[in-house]
């Protein structure tokens, strides 16, 4: 992360000077607010943990990745490559055969499809993520792409998981240098917006939308 | 992350010697495959990006959070900080005001909830995550209370994305050193298991299910 334009404040830690982009089945995007503008609507506190008992059987774990489900591959995987910048580190084709029913329990939702891809991505930034080694890093995303629903004229579509019913899940949030030139550029692209850094109050926050209308602020 | 059993191998680039532990609406725990077992079922290809014209535009973007809804905190930042290891590095109240309707559209499907808390958790293991810098790493866990539903009787639970209707999200996952070690640990403390690494061809992955019954594999 380049020049994060963070200052440390008491009152609001975090909310001033830096920029979040958020992605959940839409992106959600964040610049500059004024402590003076959140504060009419917000309260804070800060929390750190005090002195957990942290485990050492604990010590190794790192929050790897997140699963989301998509329509089409060769749509996301533009937008989360070209549009996002995030590099495609892994795929792995999985075919789940009869004579395996076992197997069908795992992953336990996508049974009515026989085969399924996932994809791996990551910004990578340098890091030389590979296949080999992104188990050893956070922050990586993996889209599952049951095969067929590109074509399937019967297929809905994925719950973005902000709204009834299939409420749950909210968002994957990005952050950035620059949030007005960010959003400036998805413009250009023709990415869909929920929330434009002009609307509501929260001028530093914005949400897009990916292929499957995940949030991403 | 400690001692990664990692071995780089051109057919199944790493499944072989290491251990996934996934939660989404449920926790997934992998550990140690042999190639040979996987074969029967799966083919692997990886991709590696071909030279993407990764723009400066993105450079500074990073896979900041991931954003659960939870029913009752108390419970399930138990369940993050002392099952998981997580560290809880900031919360954030908010109040969305009537006078302040334009908000109402942000985050848009609180609207029923006058109040809501965010708490963002990461495995810390050292690097000092604060609420001042959180935005500049990858792997936060953001958890988002409504305030009411953990004790109102008609609140229904949210979904965990992995059956219809709300089909979407997927998981979470971790990465884990042991997981034999930490699925043990998991039994001892009570964990529910959507799938243990007996069940099923897959040993290495088992799935767990935080107290939402998002799954983390």
């Amino acid at each position: 992360m380049q020049a994060f334009r963070l200052t440390r404040t008491a009152r609001v830690p975090g909310y001033n000077r830096h920029s979040l982009l958020r992605i959940p089945s839409h992106l959600f995007l964040r610049s500059s607010p004024t402590q003076t503008s959140l504060r009419t609507h917000r309260t804070f506190s800060t929390t750190r943990t005090p002195a957990m008992p942290r485990t050492p059987e604990t010590a190794s774990f790192k929050f790897n990745h997140t699963m989301l489900r998509v329509k089409d591959p060769k749509v996301s995987l533009k937008f989360y490559t070209e549009v996002l910048g995030m590099d495609l580190v892994a795929s792995t084709h999985l075919c789940l055969l009869s004579a395996l029913e076992p197997l069908l329990t795992f992953p336990p939702a996508e049974n009515e499809f026989e085969t399924f891809t996932l994809y791996f991505l990551a910004f990578d930034h340098g890091t030389n993520t590979t296949a080999e080694n992104r188990f050893t890093r956070e922050g990586i995303l993996e889209l599952t792409h049951n095969h067929g629903t590109e074509s399937d004229p019967n297929f809905q579509g994925y719950a973005n998981g902000n709204s009834d019913p299939g409420r749950g899940f909210g968002h994957i949030a990005i952050t950035v240098d620059d949030v007005e030139a960010a959003c400036a550029r998805f413009e250009r692209l023709g990415v869909r917006f929920q929330k434009r850094l002009t609307d509501g109050k929260m001028k530093h926050i914005a949400f897009i939308l990916d292929p499957d209308g995940y949030v991403l602020p």
